[in-house]
C-alpha cells in the first residue's frame, strides 16, 4: 500500500456515493462499487468501505455545509436490497499493515464526527434511515447520525459483531456512541456487542438502540415525513445559494514537497521531519461578506484552511515515517488580524460562520494528529489569533528573542485575539489556554487583557504563551538538538505520551473516542488473537473460527 | 512466573519497608531489598521496585487505616542514600510476560490511588519526602502523595525518564497525574516527559512538579514541622486505638479451589470458569459499635470484604486463563440487611466508616477487573445492598424467576438499601445504578421508592435492576449457551470491550488512569520497540540504544 493517497475526489467522479436533493432534504445513497476499491486484493461487497469510500464520504458531508446550506437534513440510505452496510471491509483490514488499520480508524472516526458537528455548529441533521443488515461499521454510520429509523422485517437490523466475529472493537465510536450517545444500558450493550446477529424491531427501539421501528410497507412514507418534519423545525437559517468548492492549487514534488497557494510542505526524509510553513494573506482583507462571497472558496481564511487540512490529512497517511513536525507561519500579522476580523464581526452570516467552523474541524485535526509538533516563532511569523492557536495545540513551541544577525525580518511576535478565548474548543470543550493553564487558570484572564498587542518574545515567555525563548546565540543548536532527540525517540512511546498529555481536564464522548477506544483498538490490533496467522481476521471467511491464547490480561 | 503470588505479607516480616510512628506522624521508609524479588532474575537494586514490594505498601496504607487511626500523616521517605526510588525494576519487566507486566501497572496503581483515598475519605494525609532521585516510578509513588517536598542539592531530582529511556510510558498514572493533579502546562510536562535527568530544585516547584523545595540543611527539620503541622489542622478525628487486622482464614484446595470463611472459590479450568460465592453472615448483627469494635476483623462486615478482596486479588494473578466469573451470594437478606444497617446507622463512627470505605475500594477493584463478570441471582440467594451492588458492577446479570422443581431454597430476591443511592461511587463518580441509568435518570427515583423491599424477578426486571430472567424451563440452557459462548470469544477483544462499555458517563483522573493509560501502556508493551529483542526494554543497560520502527501510527 504505497500509492500515494489522496484526499480530494473529483464529486463528479464519486465511486460509491449518489446525492439527490429534494429543496431542504438531501438524499445521500450509499451504493459501494465492489470493483471500486482503494487497493488491490478485495471486492467490496455488501456495501462495506475502505479508506476511499469514506474519503468520499468526508467530502461529501463537507461540501454539504459550503455548497448546499439550503439542505436541513440528509437522509442516509443504501442503494443495495437487504443491505444498509456491513461496515469495514473485512479483507482490506486483514491484508493492511497496522499502521494503515490505526490510520484508517482516525480518519473514519473524523468523519463520523463531522455528522454531530453539522448539525451542532449549523443544525444540519442526519438521519440514518435504516433497510436491511446495518452491522459494524454500517452501524456506527448510522450511529454518528442524530436519527435512526429502522424498518420492522424479517433481514433488518443493527448489530455490533466485531466481538464475536472479528475479536477486535468496533473501532468507529461504536462502544462510546451506544453508552455515551445513546445511553444504552450497559448490561444490555454488553448483550449487544457480543451478538453476531444483531437486534431487530420493538427490541432495537426498546433498548435505546434506534430512535423508531416502522412497519416495512410504511418505512419510505414515513422516513419522507420525518426529513420534511426535521426540515420544517430546524434552527438552520434558510441560505439560497452556496459556494463552489473548486479543486485545490497544490502541486507534488519529487521530494516529497508540496506546494499550495499558502501552504507549503517540505520533508527531510533522512531526519524523518517535516517543515509545514503557513502563509500569511497577501491581499487586503475582503471589505464585507459580499466581497467574501464573491471570492468564495478562493478567499484567503478559508483557502488556508482546505489546503492545510489537507497537507495534514497528506502526511498523516502518506509520510508515516515523518514523526516531527514543524509548524512555521510567515506573513504580516496584521494583515492576517483583519481578514480573521471580518469572520468574527460577520460571525452570524453563513458563510463566515462556516468557515469559522471549518477552522475549529481543523484544529482538532491537528490535537489528534499522532506526530510529535513543533512551532518554531521565528521573525518575521505572524501567530495571530487562528493560528496562534497552533501554539497552544502543539507539543511545544520556540521562539526567537531578540534579533538575529543578517535577520532582516520583523522582530518575532505572538498577538491573541478572540479567536483564543472561545470559538475554537478542543474536543475537551475547553479552549487550548484553559487546557494548558488548568493548574493557573487566573492565566488565562491575564492573557485576555493582552488582545490585539503584539507580544514580543519575554512578554509571550512571561504569559506562558511559549515553551522556550532563545536568542541568536542558542536558537540553532537548541532546535537541532531537540530535532534529533525527538527523532531517535521510540514512535510508540511518542504516541502514547502525546495522547495522554494533550487532553488534561475535562473529557467527553469525543476524547474517549480519540483517546479510550482508539488505545484499546490499537492494543487489539497487535494481538495475535486478532492479527496473528491464526488469529480471527486472518481466518475471517474461512469458517474456521480464531485459535486464541485465552490468558486474560 | 507460576508460583502463587500471595497478597497477605506477614507484617512482621517486611521486606522492604519500614514504620515508625510518632504520635499523630507515621513515617514510612523505603528500603527495598535487593535480593527480595518476588522472582528470581533480576536484583532489586535502587530501591527499585517488583509486585512484592508494592504488596507490602498496599498492605500497609490498609493497616495504616485499620490498625493506627491516630495517625493523621504519613511520611514517606527512602531507606538509602541518593535515591528516593528509582522506580519499577527494568530487568523484572523485560523478562516478564506481558499479561504479568499489565497486572503488576493494575495493582500498583489501585495501590496509589488507596493513598488519595486514605486522604479524600479519612483524612489520613500522605507527604513524600524526596532526597536523592526520585524517577519514573519513583515520582508516580510522590505523585499519589498530596504533598512533595524535595530537597535542594545536586543529586535530588524528580524524573519520568520512561519514554526517552525504556520507550515506554510511566504506567502507575505519571501522565495523568502530571496533568490532571499536579496541572503542569503541557508544553512543560512534554519537556519534562523526554528527558532523561529530570528536573530539580526550583525549577521543580516553578513547573508544579512538587509543592517545596528545601535547602538541603533545612530538609528533615522542615519534613518534621510540615508533618506537625499538617497534623494539628488535619480533618481527621482523633482516635485512641486501632483494630488489629489477623492472617486470613483460608485454605487453597488443589484443584484451585479457595476456601474462605465466608467467601467460595471453585475453579473449571476446562471451561475457563470461576464461581465466587459470597455468603451471607451465619450470626445476628453485633448490637452497636462496641460490639462491633470488639469483634474487630472478625466482625462480618469487614471478614467478607477483605476475603473477598484477597479472592480477586488471587483469582487475576494467578488464575489468568479464567476469564469469567460468576458470582453468586447465599444466606438470609434481612440477616445481611441488618449487619450492614448497623454500619450506615453509624457512619460518623471511624470503624463503621472505615468498613464502609473499604467497601468502596473493593467495589471499584470489581470495576476494573478484566474478566468477564455475571452474577447469578439464584434461590436462596442474598443480594441486599452491598451485596446487590455487585449485580450493577458486573457485566451482566441472570435471576432465577418462580420456583424451580425440587429447590427448597427461598425464591430469589433482590433488596436495595442506601448502599445502591450514594456511598459507592464509581470512578466516574456517579453510583452504579446513575450510571446503569444514564439514559432513563428517572428509573434510579423509581428504584429509591423500593427500598427495603424483596423484589421478585419480575419486578426487578421491571425496574431494569438484572439483565435477564429466566424460569425452570430456560435457566440451565441459558446459562450453558452463555458461559460457552463467553469462554470462547478472544480474551483481549473481552478485555477492551469491557473496559469501554463499564464506564459510561464523565471520566475522572481515575478512569483515565484505567481507561487511557493503561490502553495506551498496554499497546507499547505490545510493540517491538519496546519489548522486542532490539526494543529498549530487553537492551536497557547494555549501554546500546533501541533499535526502532520509526513509522507513525
Amino acid at each position: 500500500m504505497t500509492k500515494r493517497i489522496d484526499f480530494q475526489p473529483d464529486p463528479s467522479a464519486y465511486k460509491h456515493w449518489k446525492l439527490s436533493y429534494e429543496g431542504p432534504v438531501a438524499y445521500l445513497t450509499m451504493d459501494v462499487d465492489e470493483d471500486g476499491g482503494l487497493f488491490d486484493g478485495y471486492k467490496l461487497k455488501l456495501n462495506s468501505y475502505d479508506l476511499g469510500v469514506d474519503i468520499e464520504l468526508a467530502d461529501i458531508v463537507q461540501r454539504m455545509r459550503f455548497e448546499h446550506p439550503e439542505v436541513k437534513v440528509v437522509v442516509m440510505q443504501s442503494g443495495k436490497d437487504r443491505v444498509f452496510c456491513a461496515g469495514a471491509n473485512i479483507r482490506m483490514l486483514g491484508g493492511a499493515a497496522h499502521s494503515h488499520k490505526v490510520n484508517f480508524c482516525k480518519f473514519t472516526n473524523e468523519t463520523r464526527n463531522t455528522f454531530e458537528a453539522a448539525m451542532a455548529d449549523s443544525g444540519q441533521q442526519y438521519i440514518a434511515a435504516v433497510k436491511g443488515s446495518c452491522a459494524g461499521g454500517g452501524y456506527e454510520l448510522a450511529l454518528a447520525c442524530n436519527h435512526i429509523m429502522l424498518t420492522d422485517d424479517s433481514s433488518s437490523s443493527v448489530a455490533l459483531p466485531e466481538v464475536p466475529l472479528l475479536a477486535v472493537l468496533p473501532g468507529t465510536g461504536g462502544l462510546t456512541r451506544v453508552t455515551d450517545k445513546r445511553k444504552v444500558r450497559r448490561d444490555r450493550a454488553d448483550v449487544f456487542c457480543a451478538m453476531e446477529e444483531g437486534i431487530r424491531g420493538k427490541r432495537a427501539k426498546e433498548w435505546r438502540l434506534v430512535d423508531e421501528v416502522i412497519p416495512n410497507s410504511k418505512f419510505d412514507d414515513t422516513v419522507k415525513e420525518r426529513a420534511a418534519e426535521f426540515a420544517a423545525n430546524s434552527p438552520k437559517p434558510d441560505v439560497a445559494q452556496g459556494i463552489a468548492l473548486t479543486p485545490l492549487n497544490r502541486t507534488f514534488g519529487e521530494d516529497g514537497s508540496v506546494t499550495y497557494s499558502t501552504v507549503e510542505v517540505a520533508i527531510d526524509r533522512d531526519a524523518r521531519k517535516v517543515t509545514l510553513t503557513l502563509k500569511g494573506p497577501e491581499e487586503d482583507a475582503p471589505t464585507d461578506m459580499d466581497a467574501f462571497t464573491a471570492q468564495g472558496d478562493q478567499a484567503y481564511m478559508l483557502r488556508l484552511a482546505r489546503e492545510f487540512d489537507d497537507a495534514i490529512l497528506h502526511l498523516r497517511l502518506n509520510e508515516m515515517e515523518a514523526g516531527l513536525w514543524e509548524i512555521q507561519t510567515q506573513g504580516d500579522p496584521e494583515k492576517f488580524a483583519q481578514h480573521e476580523a471580518l469572520l468574527f464581526a460577520n460571525k452570524d452570516h453563513w458563510l463566515a460562520k462556516e468557515v469559522l467552523q471549518y477552522w475549529k474541524r481543523v484544529l482538532k485535526r491537528v490535537d489528534v494528529t499522532s506526530r510529535s509538533l513543533v512551532a518554531l516563532v521565528e521573525h518575521g511569523s505572524c501567530y495571530t489569533g487562528i493560528l496562534a492557536e497552533l501554539l497552544f495545540a502543539v507539543d511545544r513551541s520556540y521562539m526567537m528573542e531578540d534579533e538575529f544577525e543578517g535577520d532582516n525580518r520583523p522582530i518575532a511576535t505572538v498577538t491573541l485575539t478572540e479567536a483564543n478565548f472561545g470559538p475554537f474548543p478542543m474536543a475537551n470543550d475547553l479552549t487550548r489556554l484553559e487546557t494548558r493553564f488548568l493548574g493557573e487558570p487566573e492565566t488565562v484572564d491575564k492573557a485576555r487583557e493582552s488582545i490585539g498587542e503584539a507580544l514580543e518574545a519575554e512578554e509571550a515567555d512571561e504569559l506562558g504563551l511559549v515553551t522556550m525563548i532563545l536568542d541568536d546565540i542558542d536558537w540553532e543548536d537548541e532546535i537541532r538538538i531537540f530535532e534529533e532527540e525527538r527523532a531517535s525517540f521510540s514512535p510508540d512511546a511518542m504516541t502514547g505520551m502525546e495522547a495522554n498529555l494533550r487532553f488534561a481536564g475535562p473529557e467527553t464522548m469525543e476524547t474517549r473516542i480519540f483517546g479510550r477506544l482508539t488505545a484499546w483498538q490499537n492494543w487489539i490490533f497487535n494481538r495475535p488473537n486478532a492479527v496473528g496467522a491464526e488469529g480471527a481476521l486472518q481466518r475471517y471467511g474461512t469458517g474456521i473460527r480464531g485459535d486464541y491464547n485465552m490468558e486474560r490480561v
